[in-house]
C-alpha cells in the first residue's frame, strides 16, 4: 500500500558536516532515499560549504544539475568536451547556474562565511563521480602505469595520490 | 558565441510579488529564461507564501516537481487519476515533496508567517495549468453549458466563476 | 508462453452506458486490459455520447488523444497552458482532433443524437483526471480552505460541490 | 499564429479507393497532415477493405500500430523476429489487436462484404514499408542477384516480381 | 554480485560459418549475451561474407545499424518507406555506412574473397527480421491466399517458397 | 536532395597516428563526419595504440561504449560512482567490453605490439573528456586553489600539470 510518506522526505534543513578535507557537503535525496522519485526523472540536493569550501571536480554521469545560490559566494564552472573550453562565473545569493549532463564542474566558495545552495537534478539517480576519488581511489586501485602515463606525473606523485584518496 | 551568461540566471534571491488573490507567488527559471537549459531536461522554480497564502490546485503537464521547505509550514497535496485519491502531507523546514507528472497538487501555507520553498521540475519547459483560471478563466472562455454540466453548477455560479477569473 | 490472445482485447462494439450526471462514457483499452500493450506506448479508447452527454473537462497526465468522430457532432476544446488559451472547434463524422499531452480539454455533444468517437493515446497507461472530480470529489477530500481559495467560492458551495461529487 | 485548425484535419469518413490490385486502402493522419501532431508521438490511420482485400505484408518502422474493427471479419497476425513466430487471429466488430512496432503483420478481410477498421499508432510519423514493394518495387531496383539469392528464387520470377511491383 | 565479467563476451575473433544457403554469418552480442548492457542502449554484431555472400534483405524493429568493412567488398543498401526509394553503395575497407532504424536493408559481398564486417546497433535487443524467412518460413506459415496476394505470385509459387524457407 | 553519400564514410581502415605523448589515437565517426547518422543514436570509432599505449581516463557524457579488440591485448577498466569500485579485464583479440555511460575508463595495450579495437557508442555525439586534458588544460584554466584543494596537490605540481597540458 502506498501512502504520501512514500512520496516523503524529511532532514534537507540540517546543514551538512563539512569538517572534511574539502570543506563541503552534498545530501542528495535521490531515489534510495525518496522511492516515490521511482520512473520521475528528477532528484535534489542540499550543497553545503564551510569557508574556502570546495565541492570538487566531478560529473553526473545520469544527469544534469541546477542549482541556486541561497547563502554565500560560489565560484562554479565546467568543462566542456571537444574542445576543453571551461565556462566559469562567480553566483551570489539567487544566482542561478547549469551544469550540463556528464560534464566536469565544482562550486567553490570564495566568500569568507559558510555558504548553502541546493540543486534540481535531472534524474532519479543521477550518481556523482568525484575525479579524484574515482581516479586514484577506486577499489581495486586503478594500475599506477595507466595514472602515470595518463596524468604524465612520476611514480612518485601517483603513489602519493592511491595514498591520499584511498578509502579507509 | 555561447559564453557562461547563456547558463546562469540571477533574482532568485528576491521574494516573489505575495498581494494577490491566493497569496502565493511563483518565480520559474525555465528554458525561456535561462536558454542554457535547452535539451536537458529541468528547471527550478521559488514559490512565497503569504500566511495563509495557497499556490492553488494545478498541474505541470510536462514535468514532475520536487520541492524543498525553506521556511515555513505548507499543507500540500496530490490527486491520483483513476481512482481520484489525495495524498497529502504537513511540511516543515527541510522537508521534501514529490508531486509526480501531469497530476494536480497545491500548497498551502499554514502558518501564520510567510513560507518559502525551492523546487526542481523535470522538463526544459514543464508548464503550469492553474485549474480554475484554465478551467473558468480561458480566452476564449468555455461554453458555460460545458463548464455547467461538468462541475454541476447552476449557471450564475458559472457565470460568477467566468467573471471572477477572466483576465483583465 | 504468450499467445496471440495476449495481443487481443474484444468487446468496443458496445456501446458504452451513458446513463449518468454527464451523459457519456469511456471505455480504455490500456496496458490492464490488453497486456500486450506492455512498453509500446499506445492506448485506444471508445467514447459514446447521449444527446448533449458531455466528456467533462479532464487530462490525461501521461499521453496525448487523437481522436476521430464516427457519429454526431462534437464541440471539442482544450486550454493551453500560460497563458490559458482554448482552442476549440465543431467537429462532424470524419473529422479528427489532437488534444496535447497534459492539457484539460473536453468533448461535448451538440447533436440531437448519439454520438459516437474513437481516440488513441500516445501511452500504455494515459491516465486520466476529471477535474471536477479529483478537485471536489478525492478520497480524502481536498481540506475545503485550499479549494474555496482557489475557486474563490463560498464555503457552501465548495461543500455543495465536495458532496455532489463524493464517491458512493 | 497558431490556431485550433493546426490541430484539426477532415475527411476520415470517406472510404478509400479499394479498387487496386490488394483490394484495400490505408488513409494515414500524420503530421504531414496534422501539424500539430509535431512532437506528440501519436497518429491515426483509416483502413477500409473490399471483399477479400488485403492490407498485405508491412512494417512501420517507427511506430505501433493498435487496430479496432468497425465493420467485417479480418484475419490479421505479426511474425516476431529471432525466431520467426506468426500471432494470428481473426477479429471481428469491436475486436482490437496490436502489432508491435517494427514487426511484418497483414489484414485480410476473408468476409463477403467490404471491412473498415480505425487505428493509433504510436508516433507522428510512424512510416510503412510494404514488403513486396520495398523489396520488389524500389527505385531504382535492388541488384537482382540480391533478390534472388535472398528469396531463393530464379532470376526470371524475380524479374517478373520487379516489373509487378515497379511504380508507374 | 556484480563482477567485470558480467561487462565481458569473448569469441568475436572466431569467423562465422558461412556455408549455408546465403553464405553469409551474423554473431550478435546483444543483452542475452552480456547482461552488462542492460539499459545501455548498444549491441555489436560481427559480420561474415563468403565469396558471393549474401546478408539477405532484413530490417531491425529496434535499432539502426551503422557497419564497418574490414575486409572484403560489399554492395550494400537499404529503401526509405513512403516512397521505396534505394540508397546504395559499394563498400571497401574502412568504409562505413548506416542503415535506419526499421528500413529494410542489405549487404552483398561482390568480392572474389570473403568479407568481414563489424557493427554496433543501437539497442541492447535490436532483434532481425529476415524478410525472406519471416514472410514464407515463420510457424505457423502464413495463410497462403494472404502470400499469393501481397506478392501476386502464383500459388505453387508460394508454395514452394514456403517450403524452401520452412525451418526444419 | 539526400542521396546515399549522406550515409556513408570512408578512412577508418587507416591506422590512427599514435606518435604522442599517450600512444594512441581514436577516429571517432560521429554526426558531425556522417550527417545521416542524425537522430539515429549510435556512433563508431576506430581505436589505435602503440605498444604500451594508453587511451587515457575519460568519459563520454551522452553515450555507452562497447568495444571489440581487433588486434593485441588491452588492460581495460571503469570505475562506477558511488562508490568508486573498479571493473577491469584483460582483452585479447575478439572480446568485447561495455563501458556504461558517463564512467571514467581506460584501455591500456599491455603487449609489445600495436592494438586495434573498434567501438560502437549509443549516441550520435558522444562526447569525449579526457579528465587529464579537461581538469588541468581547459581554456581559460581552471583557478589552481581549485586543483590544489580538489586534488590535495602541492602548488607547484598544479603549476606543472597546467603546463603540461595546456593546449598549444
Amino acid at each position: 500500500m502506498v501512502s504520501a510518506n512514500d512520496f516523503f522526505f524529511s532532514g534537507l534543513n540540517i546543514p551538512g558536516n563539512t569538517r572534511n578535507k574539502v570543506g563541503s557537503n552534498v545530501t542528495l535525496v535521490n531515489v534510495d532515499k525518496l522511492a516515490g522519485l521511482n520512473t520521475l526523472g528528477i532528484s535534489l540536493a542540499r550543497l553545503d560549504f564551510a569557508p574556502y569550501g570546495l565541492n570538487p571536480t566531478h560529473t553526473h554521469p545520469r544527469g544534469t544539475e541546477l542549482l541556486v545560490v541561497i547563502e554565500g559566494t560560489l565560484l562554479v564552472g565546467f568543462v566542456t568536451s571537444n574542445p576543453n573550453k571551461l565556462f566559469t562565473k562567480v553566483l551570489n545569493k539567487g544566482d542561478v547556474f547549469v551544469f550540463p549532463i556528464g560534464l566536469i564542474h565544482f562550486q567553490f566558495n570564495i566568500g569568507k562565511t559558510a555558504a548553502l545552495a541546493f540543486a534540481g537534478l535531472s534524474s532519479q539517480n543521477p550518481g556523482v563521480i568525484t575525479i579524484a576519488n574515482a581516479v586514484f581511489g577506486s577499489v581495486p586501485p586503478i594500475n599506477p602505469d595507466v595514472l602515470i602515463k595518463a596524468f604524465q606525473l612520476d611514480k612518485n606523485v601517483v603513489e602519493f595520490l592511491q595514498k591520499a584518496f584511498a578509502p579507509n
